[in-house]
């Protein structure tokens, strides 16, 4: 069953439903189980999922490493991982909540799928959609850059590239979808988040941290996350929640700002600014539900600016990962997570890398660390 | 110990050498063993290395997806796999060899570390040497594009751009290595063969194929994983070698004009010219070496034109994968190749698909897939 985050009401999975009737975030029911063998997370996990799911569809998304920080964990005196989501088949974790997304879709006998995105969640569901022989339209913003538009459009989909306010191109698919039976997977998506709390699952096959460096835009990853934490502890397997620890960017904070002010409801941000691009949502659609888990589990919430963002971009490649400027901020965190006594010497720590740095290198600057000569002069800049 | 594949002339590993004495490359001995527990591919194989390993410099690298082809399967009528290098770390196949191959500089002594390269390899070896805390050289041709120079440069690495013969530009890296205490980590490595015998290994966990297709260009891809197909047959694990396939770029393929040619020795080939630059190696230094193996095992090289390369890729993202141009042959291949019986029906074919599309999208072609419109209309356009 799926319910209503705002009013309580409740929906059978049977029901074409994306978003409760008021207006509200829809969620599953919290599930348990056993672990299972398997090669693929739905497998080990299958327990855990009230949905039929096709491993057919599957691009083996998931799985992605737990990866020890040398420099950085130095640096903090911190036992420090960064579970590596820019491996996953689009290279960032989008594609765990595109693939229940898209099953959840096909259980609805949906044959055209959409979303609307410019980023990482448009690149996922054109590539799952296309795999899956779904009618796949992405819609993007009029200005939208070539590179980004050629990143999405390799993988067939129908792109449409809309002029006018994007936000509101958000409820406007949603009513489109209805009337033209288009499947329209966007952030909110209840079934994004059961994808994302197999991070929560893959975490606790190899460890338990004692906190979660989360970054937060619209507040599914997070959502994702701490539901996966909370079905563990359900079935048995886990004592208690992790120290729950969401990063907004300075430039766009919405949910932060309801924070610090104590209230229960966010407001929309307006003008976003921020380098951090993937988490600028200036409304998150989760944004009040995050607020209230963060309470409920007595976590926090902090903000980065851009230059922390960018001199942790580059500390994490010192450490071996290049990833987007809006999956360092849990890393551009740790100086006053640290300083504050949030995180204590030795603590073990898991920060979330989101996706990959590879997807927009303009943020990049190595005028530092680049020089021309010529062959023969090679031997004396060595 | 380490063999020359020329003169035979053995060499104890204690030995700090890269090539033979006699211009040959060098080769491991048959490692054999059993399958043990682990996450990593090093654990789980670490019967197979003689080599001292430290985990603490894995970034989680392999360990990736081999995932089912949905359409081209259905097209071809057979059991088609993709193993998806391009979700390593550094979003290609040379992350497994460049790990093996740091490790083995370290065993060495080594405190700096470097290689020739402009693309994949470039980006490995920069984001491992800096994980690593080695002093790190990426000597790149002078004609490189701003993005491969962040891609390489965000580690932290120093780039030198060198004016002059790039093919030079190799042999003259070995020799400023030894007079500067660097190792230079190039792609003919004996310990980056290795790395890429892992590629074999997780192929067998999963699956026993009866047809392996190889992107080839300076050949270590394929030494790899044919060495590690011998290693499971020599610890009687596997019965048999699959059916090996080399692709190479008709722009590009001086392995194949040799074969065709019944020669033993590749001769180097002018002015290369092709969509798969990643597999433009004008003189492989595993050349005569993948001559052999194919003749040994009664394999097959073939090569496919551009169009047919760009045709696949297009391919290959329409099952899911958005791979580099190299990356594709493979697919590119299949047509000639069940067309002359090499492939039978229903046989099982793994295809590897060596590296990440999103590192340079500058073939992707999405004229057709695109169009514009206002919000008024979108309902219209869908």
């Amino acid at each position: 069953m799926l319910t209503c985050k705002s009013c309580g009401q409740r929906y059978d999975l049977s029901e074409n439903i994306i978003r409760c009737g008021c207006g509200g975030i829809l969620e599953n029911d919290i599930q348990s189980g056993e672990i299972r063998e398997g090669t693929l997370i739905w497998e080990r996990f299958r327990d855990f999922f009230d949905l039929d799911i096709d491993n057919d569809f599957s691009l083996g998304e998931g799985n992605t490493p737990l990866v020890k920080s040398n420099k950085i964990s130095e640096r903090y005196e911190i036992d420090l991982y960064f579970k590596n989501e820019t491996v996953n088949p689009t290279w960032s974790f989008k594609d765990r909540g595109t693939f229940t997304g898209l099953n959840r879709a096909i259980n609805l006998g949906y044959s055209k799928l959409g979303t609307v995105s410019t980023g990482n969640m448009g690149v996922s569901v054109a590539s799952y959609g296309s795999r899956a022989q779904l009618d796949t339209t992405v819609l993007v913003s009029s200005t939208i850059s070539e590179n980004k538009v050629k990143q999405i459009g390799v993988y067939g989909p129908r792109i449409i590239k809309v002029k006018g306010d994007y936000g509101q191109l958000y409820f406007e698919s949603l009513n489109l979808g209805r009337e033209k039976d288009i499947y329209f997977l966007n952030s909110d998506d209840p079934f994004r988040v059961e994808g994302y709390k197999t991070i929560g699952f893959e975490i606790f096959e190899e460890m338990i941290p004692d906190h979660i460096l989360m970054p937060t835009s619209s507040g599914g990853l997070f959502r994702g996350i701490v539901k996966g934490f909370r079905e563990l502890i359900e079935s048995e397997l886990l004592s208690e929640m992790p120290n729950l620890i969401s990063i907004q960017s300075e430039g766009c904070s919405p949910i932060y700002r309801a924070y610090k002010e104590g209230k229960e409801n966010i407001d929309h941000w307006d003008d976003p600014d921020s380098v951090a691009h993937s988490i600028e949502n200036p409304y998150p659609p989760s944004g009040d539900e995050v607020l209230r888990l963060v309470k409920e589990y007595d976590g926090t919430i902090l903000t980065v600016d851009n230059d922390e963002i960018l001199s942790a971009q580059k500390e994490l490649a010192e450490d071996g990962i290049f990833a987007q400027p809006a999956s360092c901020v849990g890393i551009a965190a740790l100086e006053r997570l640290t300083e504050k006594g949030i995180i204590d010497k030795k603590d073990k720590v898991v920060s979330i890398i989101t996706g990959a740095g590879i997807k927009d290198v303009s943020s990049v600057n190595v005028s530092d660390n680049t020089i021309s000569c010529d062959m023969e002069d090679l031997k004396d800049n060595l």
